[in-house]
């Protein structure tokens, strides 16, 4: 434990520098084409084979719209523009903190990245519920179409998912927080 | 540069562990008390002796609005509710991203922490805004009384600020995002 901290890190034992675990942040983009939306099928474990919207940990030197950007080119080879942060999803049991944006592409040019197996734009009725990857990308594409579904614009959504898919405990998975 | 990976990493020369270096959420509170905002003097090195809003690391195991409640409580010794998310300010020089919750308190209990000085309740007349420790902080502060004075509730405010306070560029420091 450092001088003056409160919490054991780990110290390199050849320099000294302390490397601090903090939260990372799992950020990417929503893309929109005549009313489909982009997923990506993912190529790598883990949840090899299912689906997700183009996202990945944000990076040193980033804003959190550069990574949206940056991990849409990698995953989709979409070229994208942000527009909007649309959802912010604690998952503090794995110290995560996903940011997705509202993104637009110029024109539908989008393939499947080194990490993905397929890329292919969805209608509303056609996203793959039960072979979504991750709960805060469900959460997130939920969200998505209450929104357009209501039509009053897209607001930021906010929650946080404290308990691992599949654990009963009885409380709710995605808790509301604004 | 670890199998698969695209940049250079800190590897642990004694077991391998692979210790990345993503950028860091600083999370931290508006507290309003009768029209007052809660400010802290930094008693701890960078800008010892300016004033902030009450903010810091976001530690593993935390949701972002655990983390504000936490580091209010550490700073300010005040017990806070937080109420939504105000403010995201990606800063990627030096690789951090704030976020400013609103939050209120049943009563004005409150002290300076082990990291401060003092701590204060500022009317918006009174704020040192020449003496503010963090620009993300000043400008989240900005924000805050411009939604107040226009009335019409507070909605989320995004931002980067991208050169360090006094480079002489010709951009302006914080860009609106959304």
């Amino acid at each position: 434990m450092p001088a003056g901290d409160t919490r054991a890190r780990h110290v390199c034992t050849s320099c000294g520098a302390i490397h601090y675990q903090n939260p990372r942040l799992v950020v990417g983009c929503i893309v929109e084409w005549e009313r489909k939306v982009l997923l990506c099928q993912r190529g790598i474990e883990p949840r090899y084979g299912l689906w997700t919207l183009p996202a990945g940990f944000m990076e040193n030197g980033e804003t959190t719209a550069d990574a949206g950007v940056r991990e849409t080119l990698e995953e989709a080879l979409a070229e994208v523009e942000p527009i909007g942060l649309f959802s912010l999803i604690d998952i503090p049991y794995i110290n995560q903190v996903y940011m997705l944006y509202r993104a637009s592409m110029s024109r539908p040019k989008f393939a499947a990245g080194e990490e993905s197996l397929d890329v292919r734009l969805f209608d509303e009725s056609e996203i793959p519920w039960d072979e979504l990857a991750f709960p805060a990308i469900e959460k997130t594409l939920r969200w998505y179409f209450e929104d357009r579904t209501a039509g009053a614009g897209f607001g930021l959504h906010t929650g946080a998912i404290r308990k691992r898919p599949g654990s009963n405990t009885g409380t709710p998975a995605v808790r509301k927080t604004q």
